[in-house]
Formats: C-alpha cells, sequence, structure tokens
C-alpha cells in the first residue's frame, strides 16, 4: 500500500471540470424541469444514513456498502440509492401527507467497488419515485417520464426494455418447484445477459423436453407487444398469466401516451434490485453502452420504514447520460476580459456591471504597464498610459 | 447504544422537502450565475477524498474528519471543505492552465461532531476561488463578489468585516516573543470572541503597562477605515504596519467596486482555517446568528499540491442563508390535477402535454367512478360517466 501523491483522488471517483458541469448541471435542469412537469416535487435526502435501517433496506449487497463510524460508534452509510432514503422520508416527515406523493430528486450515490473492475464509486442519479398508486396506470406515468426525461437529457435514440419480476418467478416455480438454488442461479445468468451460461444450465437439469422447451424458450421474448401474447401461451401458472396481463394494461396505457415506440418488452430481464414487486424496465441508449436508466414497481419497501404502500419509479443514470450524450447544446460566451489601470477602476466596474446586467460575464483584471495588455476579441481595455 | 429505528436519521444532517429544496436551489442557481457574472466556472470534485493528502492538508482537525477505508484498506474522508480539493485540482488536471484561474463551486461538506452540540455534519458551500493573483485588487474582487452574491441569495443586511492574519501575527510576536502557547491561547480566545477571557490572560501575563494597552487595545479595532489608522499607531512592527497597509489598499479598491458601505474593519478576528496567510473576511446577517460566508488568502496551500501558487476565495453557507432569509420569493404554481377515466386517457394526456408545454405542471389521476372524483381550483376533469 503506497501513499497516494498529491495530484491523486481515490479510485471509481472523478473531478467535473467546467465544460463538463455546465452540461451536468444542464441536463440536471431539464430532466427536474420535465418532472417538475409532471407534478413530481423534488426533496433532498443526507449523504449519510444508518446501516441498520437504510443500510439494510437498500437492496445494495453489504460488501457494496461504504461504512464509517459515527462519534457515538454506530455504523453509517453512504447512500447507495436514493429509493430508500425516500421511502424513510416518507414514512417519517412526510407520514400525514396523503397519497399518492410523487417526489423527484438530483443526487449523489456511492458503491464501494473493486478499483480494478474501472466501474464507479460514486454517481449521479436523477428520478422519481410515486408512492401510493398500485395501478398500472401509475407505472405507465413512470414509464412515460422516464421516455420525456430521456428525451429532455438530449438522449435522441433509445429503447425502453418492460419486464415483469412476476413472469419468471412463475416459470421458474412451476418447472422447477422448490430448488431456490438452481433459480438463483439462472437468474443470475439472465441478469449478467449470460444466456450461453442459462443454455447450459436448462441442458444440465434434470428436466423433461416440455419443461426445457419452456425455460429455453424466455429467451426469444423480446420485441413488441406480440410477446404478451407468445408470452402467455408459454405457461398457465397464475402467477406467469397475471405478470403479463399487467404488462399488457402497460401497454395499452403507454400507447395512449403516445410512448410505445420507445418501448420494448424483454421477458429476460429480472432487475438488478431485490425491492422489485412487479414490473420492473431499463433504458438503453444507441450510442452508450450502459443502461441509461432503470425503475421499477417495489410495493414491500415502504413497509419496513411503517409505512405500508405501494410503489414505482426510476432513476436516470446522469453522469452516463453526460458522457454518452453529444446533441445537448450548452455553454455560455465566454467571460469579457475587462483590464484596466488603477486610476480607471471606477469606470471598469461600472462598466463590468452594466455587461453583467446584460447577462455577459466579465472577468476583471487590473494592468500595470503596456507590456501587461492582452489583446482578442472578448477584451475591453480602460488604462490611460 | 440502542438501534435506530426505521425513521430515523442520523443526527448532524437533515432532510429537505419541497419546498426547502426549491428555496436552496434557488440560492444555489442565483448565486452560481452571480459568479459566472464575475468569469467563474464552476467545477465539481468527488465527496471522498484521501486522507494522506486532501484529508490532511484540509485544515480542518483529525478528529473532526469522517474517515472510512476503500476496498484495498487506504483511509479517505469525506471533504470537509473546496478548498483543498480545488487546490488538488488546480496543480493536477489544470496543471497545464494558465493563471490566474477564476472557480466556482457549489458542494455539500462534512465535519464530525458532538452529536449533542446541534451543529451540522453535513451542509451546504457555494463559493469561488481565485487562483493565481498575489494583488490586494484580487482580494477586493472576491470580497465585492461576496457581497453580490449574498445580494443575489436575497439576504438583504448584512456587514462583512475584513481583518488580515499578518497584523494579530506582528503585534503578539513583539509584545510577546517566542511565546507560542500564551500566543495561541490569546488567539483561542479572540477565536471564540471571548474578550472577557482574553483581558484575563492579558492580567495574568508578565507585560510592561505599554505592552498590555498595545493588546488590549486590539479590541477596540472594530469599524470604518479609521481603523487602519488607529492601528498603524498602536505598533511599529513591520508586519503590522504591511498588514495594515495591505488592509487600506483592498478598503479603496473597495470603495472603487462600490461596496464599502457593506464592510467594516476587525482585527480581532484571526480566521477559522489555519491555512489562511493574508487577508480574512466573514459576513454577518442582520437576522442570522452565524456568520453567512468566510473566506481569505491563502497563499502556501497550492504548494502542498506541487504547484506553488498565490490563492483567495470564500464561500458561503448556503444552508444558514436559507433558513436565516425570508426575502427570497419561490414556489412555482401548484400543479394542475388531471382526472380522467380509461376511455378519455388519450385526450387527457394530449391536454396534460399542452399545458405542461406552456410551462404548468400537471399531475395525472385516473378515476374510476364519480365518487374518485376531486372538485377544486385547479382540476380538470375528463370522464364519459
Amino acid at each position: 500500500m503506497s501513499k497516494p501523491k498529491g495530484f491523486e483522488k481515490p479510485a471509481g471517483v472523478r473531478d467535473y471540470l467546467p465544460f463538463a458541469v455546465e452540461k451536468l448541471r444542464e441536463i440536471e435542469r431539464r430532466v427536474l424541469d420535465c418532472m417538475a412537469g409532471w407534478g413530481y416535487c423534488q426533496i433532498m435526502t443526507p449523504t449519510m444514513e444508518y446501516y441498520d435501517t437504510v443500510g439494510v433496506a437498500s437492496s445494495t449487497s453489504d460488501q457494496k456498502l461504504f461504512k464509517l463510524l459515527n462519534n457515538r460508534g454506530t455504523t453509517m452509510v453512504l447512500r447507495s440509492d436514493m429509493t430508500t432514503p425516500i421511502a424513510r422520508v416518507v414514512s417519517s416527515l412526510l407520514k400525514e401527507e396523503p397519497l399518492p406523493l410523487r417526489l423527484s430528486y438530483h443526487a449523489n450515490v456511492f458503491r464501494s467497488i473493486e478499483e480494478e473492475a474501472g466501474k464507479e464509486a460514486e454517481f449521479y442519479q436523477t428520478g422519481v419515485e410515486l408512492v401510493g398508486d398500485n395501478s398500472a396506470e401509475a407505472d405507465a406515468e413512470v414509464v412515460a417520464l422516464a421516455v420525456a426525461s430521456l428525451q429532455a437529457a438530449g438522449v435522441s435514440s433509445f429503447k425502453i426494455a418492460l419486464g415483469h419480476v412476476g413472469f419468471l418467478n412463475g416459470l421458474l416455480e412451476e418447472a422447477i418447484p422448490g430448488r431456490e438454488d438452481v433459480q438463483q442461479e439462472l437468474k443470475a445468468r439472465l441478469l449478467r445477459r449470460d444466456f450461453v451460461g442459462y443454455r447450459e444450465i436448462l441442458a444440465r437439469l434434470d428436466l423433461s423436453a416440455g419443461q426445457r422447451d419452456e425455460l429455453a424458450g424466455i429467451l426469444k421474448l423480446r420485441g413488441g407487444k406480440e410477446v404478451c401474447r407468445e408470452a402467455l401461451e408459454l405457461s398457465n401458472n397464475s402467477l406467469v398469466q397475471s405478470s403479463i396481463e399487467y404488462l399488457s394494461a402497460v401497454w395499452e396505457a403507454l400507447e395512449d401516451f403516445d410512448v410505445a415506440r420507445h418501448v420494448i418488452i424483454d421477458l429476460t430481464m429480472i432487475g438488478d434490485f431485490s425491492y422489485y414487486t412487479g414490473l420492473i424496465f431499463e433504458g438503453y441508449a444507441a450510442d452508450i453502452g450502459f443502461p441509461v436508466c432503470g425503475g421499477g414497481r417495489y410495493d414491500k419497501l415502504l413497509q419496513q420504514f411503517g409505512r405500508p404502500a405501494p410503489a414505482t419509479g426510476f432513476s436516470l443514470k446522469t453522469n452516463r447520460i453526460l458522457d454518452g450524450v453529444d446533441g445537448l447544446k450548452v455553454g455560455r460566451e465566454l467571460p469579457v476580459l475587462m483590464q484596466y489601470d488603477a486610476s480607471n477602476r471606477r469606470r471598469a466596474y461600472v462598466e463590468a456591471e452594466r455587461l453583467r446586467s446584460e447577462g455577459r460575464g466579465v472577468r476583471m483584471q487590473l494592468v500595470s504597464g503596456p507590456d501587461e495588455l492582452e489583446t482578442g476579441d472578448d477584451v475591453i481595455t480602460l488604462v490611460s498610459f
């Protein structure tokens, strides 16, 4: 373990220089404005939370939580998402507020990572939570708002993939009932998009040809609305059937919301958060190699904080969008350079204030002789030598 | 140590509900816009830094730093200010950029505190650093920008108190040379504004009547420009003289910058950061019991990161201003409630989008029968039952 040098920062975190900051903050502003347009109000929560409450409920694996101790020796965590802290606030400070509640946020979140993986230990999310509405309509609203938010962020070409955690759970429980370990193994392959590995496990299992076809068949269940019909034919399991009917209802609402062209069905998706209980979705942009947003329904999380309520929501991966989006035009004009000598200081200041009131940036620079003068387009010179 | 309950958050941190967030973010936006008007570009740095570099250089006492370990077992800290991380960036990512550099930031910073004290463990700062200019003009620019920033934040009645770390150092070194411990004790009293305790120490010391009068005399050195003249008469020490001459030059520039009426001289100020080397200042608002901003010159910090350069800057205590300021008007109109039944969903969505494009917020709500309908001013109802 070598001592870090003066210029080093920890692995997995980054500095944002002015051009990047301007773009990131413009994305943030546009997306939050979009969310406000849909009636979502912004809240902010602390960076640190108690491990025993928010940390444990967060569904981030224990070794990925950044932990620290406060003065009393209580373990705290750096928040790993915003959904869990917001569930805490809805159940405490906002417990008298009637449901449904529409809340938005822009925040940095933290995951302790293997430094070698090149993954981010601190990153930005902009998102919403819709708490207290258990309808397919509420899920459709959140998906439609994800579409509007990506457009507001300047992402021009993208698809939102919809899935449902009930579909796979029903199918696996029917095909290989009680075999938790194998079910988990199959899900892990799907989460990693390792379809070859998924088929290999199926081949090893003691299954009837019909069961094997059924489980292999889900890999084809990606596409438009027709996927729902194909999925209904795959199994009579009641959880499978109700999950697909729910997905179909969401799709219909999305057609009325005029965003169905941005949406596909992908029943191989299983959702990367353990608190998801129903519809799940992920957004993929043409030029960005990672998901740019993710969300879903979590109807059991709020009860852990003492206010049982259904909920759904999503978050944009804001800094991934920053890195991947070229469509967003930002950048105010470069500041004017106002150079002056001491005898003209008052005049220079008055002129600078006038330009600032017109929206120009002005940086002031005292000069003491002709050799210090700069030249250029955006230079104003007020000297008496 | 009891286990925290579900609704608890750690001591010293807070949740911001929508009304407070809107106000805080409006202050943030206005102040950053003001700083951009003066040619300052915004940067962002990570929440976590290495203890051995930024933590040690930060001048926050070790027991007030929040520490945590990364996966490699290296100690990290939650940043306790933004000045030190920006010094790191200026010396690394920005090391090819010509000086002077004008940088701004809005960020949360962290101090581990005794929970009983009711102090904040996480709070917000909005500030600037002007790196690479050692002139009184640069200090005056930063003070004038502090005035403009407080005005932009909606603080109507305030004073900025100016001091200089050289003045007291010169006076103490002349009066009680080499007695570091007593000098520190006197400074500690001044930092706490404990003038009675300061006089008690003076009474205990073995001093000539002249020396005692000189050291007691500084307690009167608070007021307008005339304080500089009085201070010059107090001692012939060269550090005292040069410090006061520097303060006078800053004052003259502030007169040309038309902000002298917001400024007082307070030579009892000693600055709460050990990295300050020259001019220091603090802002006090009429209705707020704590300083609302603080800053000063720090000409030795950058060299710790390998790029020696003079620098000056300040930060606003943004959330203190939020709590203390009533003058700022915020709040968009409450969102319209658009209630509709399934047969009118498409129409409701089109109408909602039209209102959003006009800047109105619209929350949508599916209703299934007349008993679910809400009434009110901002309600639009599209139903066919």
